[in-house]
């Protein structure tokens, strides 16, 4: 029940999963006779998960599903009455009951988009009570598809363009909605596909998947097929009796690699003709049940020769266990001369997948120069985010009845940028990217072509900058409550997040101690932080 | 959609929520004749998380409302036949639609209790397509409410019994469910309360939560209260005007602290004054939005001097940055002085909550000796476990037919124990845990006050135990489809979970370099390993 159905019968976040203080605060609003005051909040993040210089924003369709669907039952307020004081008045509960995001306006960074510190996400404005409790809600639903979407990111940015990268972390995912949403937001930052089934099934994002070791283990050898016959791949011929040629092989294949024709294990081979017989036009084979060079590489060799002969081409091997590169090496080697040797020269190319607590630096290793690993298997590295698994986002007010609001607090980073803002992003004549600025809403927007001062954030000297292009970064998503432009699919979002990596300067793009991206804020804005910090208590 | 109802109208995982290689193994097992075969799988980790000696086990009753649920849709079989291949026989697609888990028996370790690496804590057993099918599910349902469960139990030895430990990381949480379910086992671990409000309503976890800085930041204090009247506590007497209470009583708290009247915040005063007239017999003042010292603790001293002469008692303050620890004395000693002071004695024990950031070193220096901290907030290091992100629960096929299996692969580590097994508790004569021993199922159980040699893992030699007490380990709860006994309550789970760690001896129960808990194989099972790996090729 952490979730309910929306109006297209999709499952979305239910209004009570937040923090009670958003419902103690309602109340404190309501009593002050202020719930319905305009408000306006941001979120953002401080800093680049990761040590990096960028992040990718993402999460936005469910937060938009979120809003549209927001509606207290009366099981939520019967919940919160029973927490809040007895003595509080009905009219409150009245007014929960009628709340809805009639009144909520929405600008937000494209899903997909690259994102720097302090720079909104989001721009949530609407009744002041309302957008306040809206605040956990989003920010669960943004930082850590963020988060991921930029793992995703940083994870292909290693691998480089042409490995494929397979997202298959939800046995390690912190709980099952933050497998799914791993499984979505690791395609948008630049995975290829995903083994869990319900994010193809829900989302369209791609699926793949063969065997485990357990179905491997299963079989002993002395298990007989039904029907262990199959047509050739053309469906012209006779039908032929698989593990028969698979035995025949065998026995040349062992010749071949010097091995003895029992050492193979028999129910590994077993388990590979039940595959193959279930999936000729799709053999993979997992070769470490036992051991990879005596038992699974023959075991392979012999199904996917004797299926080669029928006209089917496997289409993979897969380790999980090892020196993954290495063996990879070992295993091309054996390919391309077993695959002249028995004249099916296809064998030489059988990608070959691996798979095993793979992190940022093992795949650095697995994607370097002459490595002979064409498919990756990421899992718990992808999903959890082991370098910091949590973004950091905030939800920050800005402005209340059009004033700005500012939090000083102890510490000088927790202080906000106050005031109604828009953010721009310019870019060189080159069309990379130089600098995000923050104005206040009012201000005219910037010029291309024309020189700016603006205050780069952590310096105390302003610079001047003469963009080549200005880009708008905020879009107009919600506006009370009625969507304003259709989202972009899931499929344009991760182009969009390839694209826009791309327009990233090589420094910025590093994944270790990169150079900062700068976000500069405007003359104007700078002001305004001054006078708001200065007229607070020091 | 990622979870659909069950018949209690609770949601549950949807079975789709599998990695796909589950589904292309069904359909070799399927085409191998071997779909109906018995068979047997463990669930159990490899190494206790956070580097500790212990995990705590849960999630399991999430996992029996999955396995009572399951049925696959016609959506979902629709789905699946999409990604296999095109001539699979539409035979397998029927059986798909016919699973269901009365075929299904579960033992596990009961919710909360101790687990040590390699004990099961769910053996699984029944149709081995179907047995297959439910890994990753059940993976995705009890790894991280175990790992959860674990750093909560980790946090409360650090912090000690009396401590009040407030979980609050719904918002850092990976996706919505993630916080949903650290919600309920960081309480189960030993936490007192959450700020989750939808874990509290659907799950009865303590919520708790007051204000934010937002809150206060939104007051600029030229708000009006439409009715600033407040009735004393005991409903005796006449109504007072608050915020000109508080404003008398300023003046008194700056003429004491040494403070101009001017220098705290007029917009955080009134804050205060709005959430006390909402939460007059709770009211918490947040200190830091703008100085503590000059401006949280005057405006919080004069509303809780207000309220006092109402009868009214404040429940505490909180600080969310700057030196927690250092904060908290300096502010317990104005407490007591300015109780005295102002004659209002009960000031003086005020509990002071503290959040930001707090870690297992952080949390170590707040539960110091001495320390005036009363209430912690936890958030992210709960939540999201940055220590170690992911359990790495494992799920292994350890027989099939009535044969044992095993896994050898290239790493020796990844080795499984074969065989349908048992598992059982030793005690000392104290009731301390000596070891945990797992034998074959057929084996008699070990006796108290029997001495008898067993092979702890990680060791070469035997050894001999002679146990004062003997505790089965594994319960039997799903019998071919039926649940055989109620599950606990969360909050039983919770005080058995507390139990057992008292159990523990101190050297286990050290956070860093731990004594290793043994977990011991008899000689039987020994010996079935030690034939089995011999018979894999090597």
């Amino acid at each position: 029940m952490e979730m309910e159905l929306d109006s297209e019968g999709r499952m979305v976040v239910r209004p009570l999963l937040t923090d009670l203080y958003q419902a103690t605060m309602a109340l404190g609003y309501w009593r002050a006779g202020r719930a319905c005051e305009a408000a306006e909040f941001e979120l953002f993040f401080r800093h680049c998960p990761f040590g990096g210089s960028f992040a990718l924003s993402a999460g936005l369709q469910d937060c938009m599903r979120f809003l549209r669907a927001f509606r207290l039952r009366d099981a939520d307020v019967q919940f919160l009455a029973s927490v809040l004081p007895p003595d509080t008045d009905p009219a409150f509960f009245e007014h929960l009951r009628a709340l809805d995001c009639s009144g909520v306006t929405v600008r937000a960074l494209p899903e997909g988009s690259l994102a720097f510190p302090g720079v909104p996400l989001l721009q949530v404005s609407g009744p002041l009570l309302l957008v306040q409790l809206l605040e956990t809600p989003l920010l669960c639903l943004v930082s850590y598809a963020s988060l991921v979407a930029t793992n995703a990111a940083r994870l292909r940015l290693i691998a480089g363009p042409d490995k494929k990268l397979l997202e298959m972390g939800l046995r390690r995912a912190q709980g099952p909605d933050g497998g799914f949403t791993a499984s979505i937001y690791s395609y948008l930052g630049g995975f290829d596909s995903s083994s869990n089934t319900l994010a193809g099934q829900l989302r369209g994002v791609p699926v793949a998947g063969t065997l485990a070791h357990s179905f491997v283990t299963s079989f002993s050898g002395s298990e007989v097929p039904p029907d262990p016959m199959l047509a050739p791949a053309s469906s012209e011929g006779p039908t032929v009796d698989l593990p028969a040629r698979v035995n025949l092989w065998l026995k040349r294949v062992c010749l071949y690699l010097g091995l003895e024709e029992q050492e193979p294990h028999p129910g590994e081979r077993a388990a590979f003709v039940a595959y193959a017989l279930a999936f000729p036009r799709a053999f993979q084979g997992l070769l470490d049940s036992y051991s990879v060079r005596r038992s699974g590489l023959p075991n392979f060799l012999a199904v996917a020769l004797a299926l080669g002969e029928l006209g089917y081409r496997a289409v993979g091997v897969r380790l999980d266990s090892g020196d993954l590169l290495q063996q990879a090496k070992e295993i091309r080697g054996i390919f391309r001369t077993a695959g002249a040797q028995f004249q099916m020269p296809w064998l030489e190319s059988v990608p070959i997948a691996v798979s095993n607590n793979i992190d940022e630096s093992e795949l650095m290793r697995l994607a370097q120069k002459g490595s002979e690993v064409n498919v990756i298997g990421i899992g718990t590295s992808v999903v959890t985010c082991p370098k910091q698994p949590s973004m950091g986002c905030v939800y920050k007010l800005v402005s209340v009845g059009g004033q700005p609001r500012i939090k000083l607090t102890e510490d000088p980073e927790k202080q906000t940028l106050p005031g109604s803002k828009a953010a721009f992003r310019f870019l060189g004549p080159d069309g990379s990217l130089l600098l995000d600025l923050l104005q206040l809403a009012e201000e005219p927007p910037p010029k291309a072509g024309q020189e700016l001062r603006v205050w780069p954030r952590g310096t105390q000297e302003p610079c001047t900058v003469k963009p080549a292009q200005v880009e708008p970064l905020l879009r107009l998503y919600l506006q009370q409550g009625q969507l304003c432009e259709p989202l972009p699919s899931l499929d344009e979002s991760r182009r969009f997040a390839q694209q826009s990596l791309s327009l990233l300067r090589p420094a910025h793009k590093q994944l270790q101690s990169p150079a900062v991206y700068p976000v500069a804020l405007s003359e104007k804005l700078r002001a305004l932080v001054d006078s708001l910090s200065a007229r607070g208590p020091l």
